[in-house]
């Protein structure tokens, strides 16, 4: 095996669609190079091509440099039977392995079906000879997955995290039940959309009978950095939100804010994360009509270099005391929440219209944290209660995860030691 | 003015927001620089930062080649006030030349808003210091431009085409009409989603009060080729549809299939198109469970490759005997059609999930042709009799626009010779 081969940009292949051969899509399912993979202090590659390497300590697709487009999916568990949910695990895992190398599902498999064409192919096909375009999958169990309805489903409720809580109910919350929770999740970033559509729509198929879809999201934007320096870039209002995020090469941040310890617990959730969801739309019609001045002073940000305010660059360190008592970089700084510090890796949506002749736009926020008591929570607790942005931004899904560690190695799987 | 400057991948500036000058947006705004449009025999140039001209005798985003994304919007006019509606027209292209230069609304405007502060940008700024990013906006109007319920709204019932009819019901149809019609539309591509949502976003907010955006689609992946001998992008069934389509350097084609003709009629319509555009649904949980055999059969293509059933590459030319008498590849291909062609432009598409578990996906179908009573009416009529394909699509949307050729020079305006 070459150990290097996964983080070269190799363009995906037509194996097991002609029989050609197994040799290379073999080599690279066992590669673990970690070349690519942050949060270990190595520098990002920069190619849109490249695949990340899916094996590691930590999850990819937390600490990785942002990728351009998201799809995003969470999953209710339809199957009541263990073993079942356990299999599909397994199975998504092996997917997943393959997809981020850029592979085809099923590459390299001896019971390979697309060597057989009385049968559905293994793999969707609509990502064949696109590049792994650093593809990452990344993978959570929600709350119902411990206990729903008061019921103890996997026999798993005495292994749910303290920190995995409910939700609380914030002030002027409006959320859809069809767009909120899920039982298991799933975050597909890429820098190319249709590689990041076309796995989820795989590990969804995969399921299919075990689990189904619940609800999904399409991010076309980026609006967060975790390259150190980077510019941000903008949310649907024109803003640079989140400026100072926690870059994948942070190490000491990312212990302190990001990865659960050992500590922390429970076990099988160390050096994983906690992931919040929250679709924000945006009323960006109103937003619109209010003035360059109202807008900044909403931010406390300047929109065109997107400095704080009464300074002149991007990354400047903000003077919070110049800033309106309510604007959001104000509230929003960890100075103003005893430290919360968390890590964003939102996406800026536009799914339509929403009957009204608006556009049914904002941002699909993303958080990943320690722990979310410490984290999201007394952040939007202080923001739903004061934030200047109110007035323009109503919450509309919510949902929340607990992120297993990486997966280590082809003998792991997402949530073994869950289930051990 | 350097009449070359549009062509260059300009960077956006952040003129108009500091007031820091005017003169780089002044002169990029008389730029007609016509080496990156199509249809007068030039090569494209392939950089994804450049801007096409948006001046030239057709509108750009017909024969240009086709961006990575899709953003698409139909607009009902709200006002009854022909005045106001010219004006919106003239604003609008004002606005259309400014953004796909790669420039912000506004810019170089005396009346320049953010000069001042206590008004809202001209701009709403998402788009600062993206590339132009190959941006494309195609403006049509709809059969209710003309009359709507019996009442000729504008004084321009007498100037509809007869080429503008009422789409007729097709077999299998079952189309939302709330993502249906439009008296206006407006069709942005561009290689960076966040640029064609931003110009769409815009031109809405322009026209608030006076329309109001009835649907739009976003469009994540390009599903066709107007490229001579590139690869056909696969659609969201693996497969490469459209091979054969009109390339944009085909003058020969493009003035025999897509372009109105002074003959055809009416003048005002010289030089533009007709637009149909179709939401296909695909049942892609069913497509998954069939047979790979059974795929290829249904398209009359392989999978792997996009060939045509007995033959090697995507390019060679079909067979047509060699496939099923219901191939969707047999029954499109203008050899059954008494040679019925039509500019393919369609995206794939992912709305999130329909409520049963099914992911909302698939074909945002968009074609250009010179008469739709001999282009998408007779090809439609025939696969909707008897394509295996339509086991597993369904259309649920549907419009039709008239699109006017292009914008002349600084002086013209979309409709201009239509409201003469």
């Amino acid at each position: 095996m070459n150990e290097t081969t996964t983080a070269s940009p190799s363009r995906r292949t037509l194996l097991g669609w002609g029989g050609a051969g197994l040799a290379l899509g073999a080599a690279a399912a066992g590669g673990t190079a970690a070349a690519l993979r942050l949060g270990d202090g190595s520098q990002p590659a920069a190619s849109a091509g490249d695949a990340v390497p899916f094996h590691g300590a930590h999850q990819a697709g937390i600490a990785t440099p942002v990728q351009d487009r998201l799809h995003f999916a969470a999953f209710d568990v339809t199957t009541t039977d263990r073993a079942a949910l356990v299999a599909l695990l397994k199975e998504w895992t092996a997917a997943a392995a393959a997809m981020t190398a850029g592979r085809e599902v099923g590459d390299g498999e001896s019971s390979d079906y697309a060597d057989n064409a009385e049968l559905p192919p293994d793999d969707t096909g609509e990502a064949l000879g696109l590049k792994p375009s650093r593809l990452t999958l990344t993978f959570g169990v929600g709350p119902g997955l411990f206990e729903k309805d008061g019921k103890d489903r996997f026999g798993l409720k005495s292994r749910r995290p303290q920190a995995l809580i409910d939700l609380p109910a914030f002030p002027g919350d409006n959320l859809d039940p069809a767009r909120s929770g899920g039982d298991l999740c799933v975050q597909a970033c890429a820098d190319d959309p249709q590689v990041a559509v076309h796995a989820i729509r795989n590990l969804a198929r995969i399921g299919m009978g075990r689990v189904a879809i619940r609800w999904s999201q399409l991010g076309f934007g980026k609006t967060s950095s975790t390259t150190p320096d980077a510019q941000t870039p903008r949310n649907m209002m024109g803003f640079k939100d989140g400026t100072r995020n926690i870059a994948g090469t942070e190490t000491d941040r990312l212990d302190k804010h990001v990865w659960v310890s050992e500590k922390d617990g429970p076990d099988w959730l160390a050096g994983g994360s906690y992931l919040v969801a929250r679709r924000i739309r945006m009323h960006i019609e109103t937003w619109d009509r209010a003035s360059l001045k109202d807008q900044e002073d909403t931010f406390g940000r300047t929109k065109a270099e997107g400095a704080p305010q009464g300074k002149q660059r991007e990354h400047d360190e903000p003077n919070l005391k110049a800033m309106k008592d309510n604007a959001h970089v104000r509230l929003a700084h960890p100075d103003s929440n005893n430290g919360v510090t968390i890590l964003r890796r939102g996406y800026s949506f536009t799914d339509g219209t929403d009957g009204l002749g608006r556009l049914d736009a904002g941002l699909f926020f993303i958080a990943y944290q320690r722990d979310v008591r410490d984290g999201f929570v007394p952040l939007q607790r202080r923001l739903a209660a004061k934030d200047a942005l109110n007035e323009y931004i109503q919450h509309v899904g919510s949902a929340v995860f607990a992120v297993p560690p990486g997966v280590r190695d082809k003998d792991d799987w997402w949530g073994r030691a869950l289930f051990a």
